[in-house]
Parts: structure tokens; C-alpha cells; sequence
């Protein structure tokens, strides 16, 4: 048998440990698989003390995670750290230095570096693999760049954010509002500690961009991607559209189109019979369409310690036996820097706008979309029982969403809707 | 760049099509993907004139496949011929003795010859790749022995016959007979000359067989799956199925207990709200349960020109990648030789007997269920309105298959079901 893979991991929080916890389980099966036996042999973390429940004693320890990644005694370096910067992008960046193989689950350093990082690592004949950085234990980075790499791949679609999915169906299940959703997951440690990167679809965002670059050749252009979070969403919103056999997610949609790459992360309605419309709580799914294979759906757990360490040594046994591939299945160099494009097929939409009650208010809404040739396919206007404001609900025919948002920059001027319009697109899935 | 890859196919039918259409369609793609140009260099097939809609005049023709096995010329022996022996196992015996890798679809060959198949390639450090020999283009064989590596597995669940779940489907969508149905099905040629191979469940036995091998580290064991096909189901079981929130599907599942490898291929009634249980038409699931990653699941076409060339090509690209890994995930010859186990854990079962028209025929079956403390659910009977015969439909709670089999064979010795009764199993999924 060869010799051993000497692993040094930076970062020791849930998902750090659980990967000491499968090396140190699963040693015997691990070495059989690989073909050699896999060792950690250093640490490092922010405090050396906090009792993780694994004993560590039989790690060098080093306080720098920077120290870690060139130590001569370990062949790859786990970053876990997190961050787009800071010390996570300095260790890798000094482990490529090295010579030393990098696996991560670090989707916002390599949305944002990616380029520079796959650059650094290729040029030394490294890998740098990041299957725990999507989708958690689901393995959609191998499904992509090697099992369907046969494929010209058509659509990548995917739920990617367990935490807004997790709300989402709170809200629909027990009709609670998102406030309150939101505390309460807050209260559970579902959320990162900048919510926003969860529910404001960042984090998500930032996977569908690592996704679209093994996809379509692209370099990660995670700052092309059509963001807009879950905040806004009500529980009217989510009846109407169980009433309508949709359920509304935060979807991420990427695809290819003469005018450039479309990435957008935003809520959707899906059929509610559809795969991804049937997912429930945090789990997540990515669904991959190519030319060849037709659509794949691949579904698991986005997060926690199990599936996400299963994704890292995933990782770490590929290294183990020798497989390089590019760091997004083709080189850096030859990966196109393509346009970001907007969303440009049409769709239906669901509006929701809050009417004032003033006379020809809702005239005026019909007229703004009339004036932008936005048909209604139905529409529901509720009392104002009082209140300044009263719901209307529109789902439009198929219309494309810049001309919808003229319309709707139309309405918000005219100053009818007390705030500005939500609209949710009605995505074919 | 390094030097092209070059291939020797052999069987040029849907599926040799649908490679040859890839490579030429996408080279430039999968040379970038691979580091290195993918070419055909020579193909064979039974008949050379027969018009398959591709161009063959730029490949060398070898009428023997065994001989385009052994060409110097070429680096990857692709083996689309099929049959557990014949020209197929002759020509990929040829190919590993010449030193080639080898990419098959052929389950049949694998499950019976696998282990031996395996030791040869793997003396020689040459790879044998089949990921297109189960669940068509849905990437399951690298899912497992790669990206989920770092799992102890679990569980297996599969959907793996397309044409099962879509005679099931028909037959529950349009409430036509099992007879009706598999005829259309023969007329338009979904089903393998064999028809047996489709409905008996050896086809997807197979496919189970070679999944399991992976999971749990053992010699492929396709003589201990327990085996049962489609063709005692009927309307009625659909229907009474339906009416409790349950699907019936061709369902495999694997899993491995102190007592041995237990593998059972039979029909099963699946809540129609699970993954399995929504599976419609042709589509195939694997379902994947680890220790550390949870419950996957894998979900796409299982059959058909693009999906299954689709991963052939993976395969392919790997191979062009420099990727070796043993055959089953891990050394054939450390490969576990476990005896196959009989299904143990208790379920409930729907038993549907043709109750004989005579005094006390009734009390014979619930006394018998009772002697081997099967315990009754629910029960219907139908009145015999002048036939002979009139189904009596049974759910039990849960007990051992082989408690229930002892009921079953005291009711069949008392001669009042005139027929055997059928027994399906109650799937927690």
C-alpha cells in the first residue's frame, strides 16, 4: 500500500469535526477505498481549548492556519475556516505556494477568487476541490465535471439554502409569518450570523456560480448573478400560490443564451407535483439538465456536520488516489469570460401590490399594464375593510420581465401601490 | 496538450450510436474537459452495410470484436455488445490481456463475471468502468464509489427497470390490465428480447447486484438477490394500493445485516408521497443511504440513446483524465464473500388470495394467519357473484417474511385460495 495522505485541517468548528470523526471511524475503509491509509496529522483553529468532543491530542497544533497549510509534514490542506478573505484565502493561497493539494467547503472565497485561486493551483499540477462548498453532502461539483462532463449542459437548476427553504415551509405548513419564522430559526443557529447571506440569497448565489462555471466553461461570475432574497415574502403569498398548485422556493436558474449567462437566485414558483416543488425543510436539490443525459435530479442534505464532512472526504479520497481534474472540470485559462445576462425568456408572474384606497387606483394598475402589453390571466382585489392599504394579486401571461418592470416602475411613480410591487416569476420546471 | 485518447468500439447499436454522435458532436468540449482529444479510431458491430445514421467511413471496421479488443491502435476498448457471455466477455478478456481499459454497459456480464472481470484488470492496474450499466445516465456508479466514499453505506433503494415503471404507471394511470399493457410495451420495442430480463427483474437485479458490490465492499452476489417480477400484478393490487397512499414499484433494496447481505428485487408498495413513491414512466431513482451523509437520491432517465452514451462518456473522460480506481471501489481481491440473507427486519404486506366459493374456505386463511401470529390490519372481500373464485385483499401488520411465507403455505396446502396468494411488501422509505 502507499503511503499515507497527511491531512492538515483549518477550522474546527461542526464541520472540521466531523471530518476527524470519519477519518478516525472510518480509517479501515477509508485506506481500502483510497488505497492508502488517510491521516490527519496537524490542527489549527481559532481557541485551542473549546472541548469539540473529539480528543485532539494526537495532532500537532499550530494557532496559524497560515503555518499549517506549509508545514513539510502534511500533503493536503482542509480549509474550513470560511470567509472570502482573511486567513481561509491567505492559508490556501500559502498551501498552493507549497505544493500542497487544497480541498474546501468555502463557496464565498471561490465565488469571488475563484479564478485567481484555479489559476494558482493548476499552474503547480494541484487540485483544489470544493464539493462541500454546494449543496453540502449532495455530490453535484462530480456529478457535473465528470460523470455528465459528456454533456453540453443545457439548464443547471437548484434550492441551495436549507435555512430559506426551512422558512419557506414553516411559513406554508403553519401559516406563521416570516418575522416570526425567521426568530425563531435565528433562535436555532439555522441562520449564518450576517442573515442576509442566507435569506438575502447570497450564499446560494454564491454556489449557483460555481455551478454555472463547471457548467457552461465560464469563469465564476458571481456578481452577474439576479439576486433578491426571501424577506419580502408573505404567507398570502405562499396560499396563493398553493391555491394556484404552485409553491414558491428561492431557486437558483443558470443558463446559457446567445446574449451571455443568466444567473438568477430569486423566489419562484414552481409546480407543486414538480421535484423541486415536493421539497420540503432544508433539504436541498440541484437539478442538471444536458443535451445528451435529459434531466438529472440529485436531492440530499444541503448542511450539517455529517453531510458536509461526507462531501470533504469525498474530496480528500479522490486526492488520495491521484485523480486531478481542473479546478472547474476545464483549465482557468481556457474558461470563457462571458456577459451576464438578464433573464430574458418570458414568463408569468405573480404580483402582489398594496392598493390605496383612492378612487381609479386600480385603474391605473390595469392601465400600466395594458400600456406595457403585460396581459392578466386572473386577478383577486380584497376589501380595504379600513386599512389605507388593501392585496391585490395578479398572475400575468407570459410577459418578459423587463417589460414587466416597466410597468411596474409605472405603477410605483403613479404612486397607487403604498409600497413597491412584489413580483414572483412563474418558472417552468 | 497530451496525445488523443483513442477508442475501439464494439456493438454499434442505440447506445455505440449515441457515443460516436457525442464524440463528434462535442469534441472541443471534451478535449478541454479531458486535457486531450477523445477520437474513435475503430468500430465494430454485427453488420457493416446497416444504415445507423451516423458516418462510419473515417473509422477502421473490425467484423471480429476481439480483434478490434487487441489493436495496437487503440487505447480504450468500449464494449456495447451485451450478454453475460459470448463476444462481449471475449473481447473485454482480450482487451485487459492487450493492456487496455475497458468502458461497458453490460450489467449481465459484470454481475455474473465481475469479480473475475475485476481481478484481471486490476492485476494489470488497467481500469473497467461501467456507469452506464445501471440507472442509464444518472451518474450512481461514481456517486457511490467516489463522491460518497467517506460513507459507511447504509442502505441501497432503486427504481432501475424503466420498462416495470412504466407498465406499473399504465396500467395505474389508464386502469388497463398487466397482459394489455406489456404488449404495447413489446410493440414498441421497450422491452429486451427477452422479455423475462425486463419484467422478471433480472435486468434490475443486476444493476442491484453491482450497486451493492460497491456499497458494502463484497463480491458481486447476483445469486442472492430474492427475486420476484411484475407479472402477477394487477389492477386491483394498484388500485387497493392507491387507495391506502401507496405506489407500487419494481423495487430493489440492499443492505447489509449481522446475518448476511440481504438483496431482494420484488415488487413493493412504496408511500406515494416519497421520492420513490412519485416516480413516473421510464424514469429511474437510486436512493443512497449513508452514515455520515443521510439519504441521497438520485433521479433521471435509466435508458435511451443520450443518457446511456452520456455516461459511457464519463467514463470515458476519466479514463482520458488519468483516473484508475479499483473496479468495485476498492481491491477486488479485498472484496468481502458474504453470505446472501434472506429479508429479516418485520414489515407489513399486502396479500391478495382467490378465495375458493365454499363453507368455511375464509376462517381457513384468518386461522391460519393467526396460527403463525400474523395479525390482520384490514381485510376486504368481494362477493363471488357465480365465479369460482373472489379476491380477498389483506393488509397485516408487521411481520417476518418467513412467519408470513409459513402462513401462506398452510393456506396454499388448504387448498382455498385457487391460486397462489400474492404477498407484497410495505416499504418504509
Amino acid at each position: 500500500m502507499s503511503p499515507p495522505l497527511r491531512l492538515g485541517i483549518a477550522g474546527l468548528g461542526t464541520v472540521g469535526v466531523g471530518v476527524l470523526k470519519i477519518v478516525q471511524a472510518q480509517s479501515e475503509v477509508l485506506a481500502a477505498r483510497a488505497g492508502r491509509p488517510i491521516i490527519v496529522r496537524a490542527v489549527s483553529a481559532r481557541t485551542k481549548s473549546r472541548d469539540r468532543g473529539v480528543d485532539l491530542s494526537g495532532f500537532e497544533w499550530e494557532n496559524d492556519p497560515v503555518a499549517l497549510a506549509k508545514r513539510k509534514d502534511i500533503d493536503l490542506f482542509v480549509e474550513l475556516i470560511g470567509g472570502e478573505d482573511g486567513p481561509a484565502k491567505a492559508a490556501v493561497q500559502a498551501a498552493l505556494a507549497a505544493g500542497k493539494n487544497v480541498v474546501t467547503a468555502n463557496k464565498a472565497m471561490l465565488a469571488i477568487h475563484g479564478q485567481e485561486l484555479a489559476q494558482a493551483a493548476e499552474k503547480k499540477g494541484l487540485s483544489l476541490r470544493f464539493e462541500a462548498a454546494v449543496a453540502g453532502g449532495i455530490p453535484v461539483i462530480k456529478a457535473l465535471s465528470e460523470g455528465l462532463a459528456g454533456n453540453a449542459i443545457t439548464r443547471i437548476m437548484g434550492v441551495m439554502n436549507g435555512t430559506c427553504n426551512y422558512i419557506l415551509t414553516r411559513m406554508e405548513t403553519e401559516g406563521i409569518d416570516y418575522e416570526t419564522v425567521f426568530a425563531d430559526a435565528q433562535a436555532l443557529g439555522y441562520l449564518e450570523s450576517d442573515p442576509n447571506l442566507d435569506v438575502g440569497g447570497i450564499d446560494a448565489a454564491h454556489k449557483l456560480a460555481l455551478l454555472s462555471a463547471i457548467a457552461f466553461g465560464t469563469k465564476v461570475k458571481f456578481q452577474g448573478v439576479e439576486l433578491e432574497g426571501i424577506q419580502r415574502i408573505t404567507v398570502t403569498d405562499i396560499e396563493q400560490a398553493r391555491d394556484m398548485g404552485y409553491r414558491i422556493k428561492l431557486l437558483g436558474v443558470a443558463q446559457m443564451t446567445g446574449r451571455g449567462l443568466e444567473q438568477r437566485m430569486q423566489p419562484a414558483l414552481v409546480p407543486a407535483d414538480s421535484p423541486l416543488g415536493q421539497l420540503e425543510g432544508a433539504t436541498n436539490m440541484v437539478v442538471v439538465e444536458g443535451d445528451s443525459v435529459g434531466q438529472i435530479v440529485l436531492r440530499g442534505a444541503g448542511a450539517g456536520e455529517g453531510p458536509t464532512a461526507s462531501a470533504v472526504v469525498g474530496d480528500v479520497i479522490d486526492i488520495a488516489r491521484g485523480f486531478n481534474l481542473p479546478v472547474f472540470g476545464q483549465p482557468a485559462d481556457t474558461l470563457l469570460d462571458v456577459q451576464a445576462a438578464k433573464a430574458s425568456a418570458p414568463a408569468a408572474f405573480y404580483l402582489r401590490l398594496a392598493l390605496k384606497d383612492a378612487p381609479g387606483a386600480m385603474a391605473k394598475i390595469t392601465r400600466a399594464l395594458a400600456d406595457a402589453a403585460v396581459s392578466i390571466d386572473r386577478m383577486r382585489q380584497y376589501g380595504h375593510a379600513g386599512a389605507a392599504a388593501a392585496p391585490v394579486l395578479i398572475v400575468t401571461h407570459k410577459t418578459t420581465r423587463s417589460t414587466l418592470d416597466y410597468a411596474l416602475d409605472v405603477i410605483g411613480d403613479s404612486g397607487v401601490s403604498v409600497e413597491p410591487p412584489v413580483a414572483i416569476r412563474i418558472e417552468d420546471v
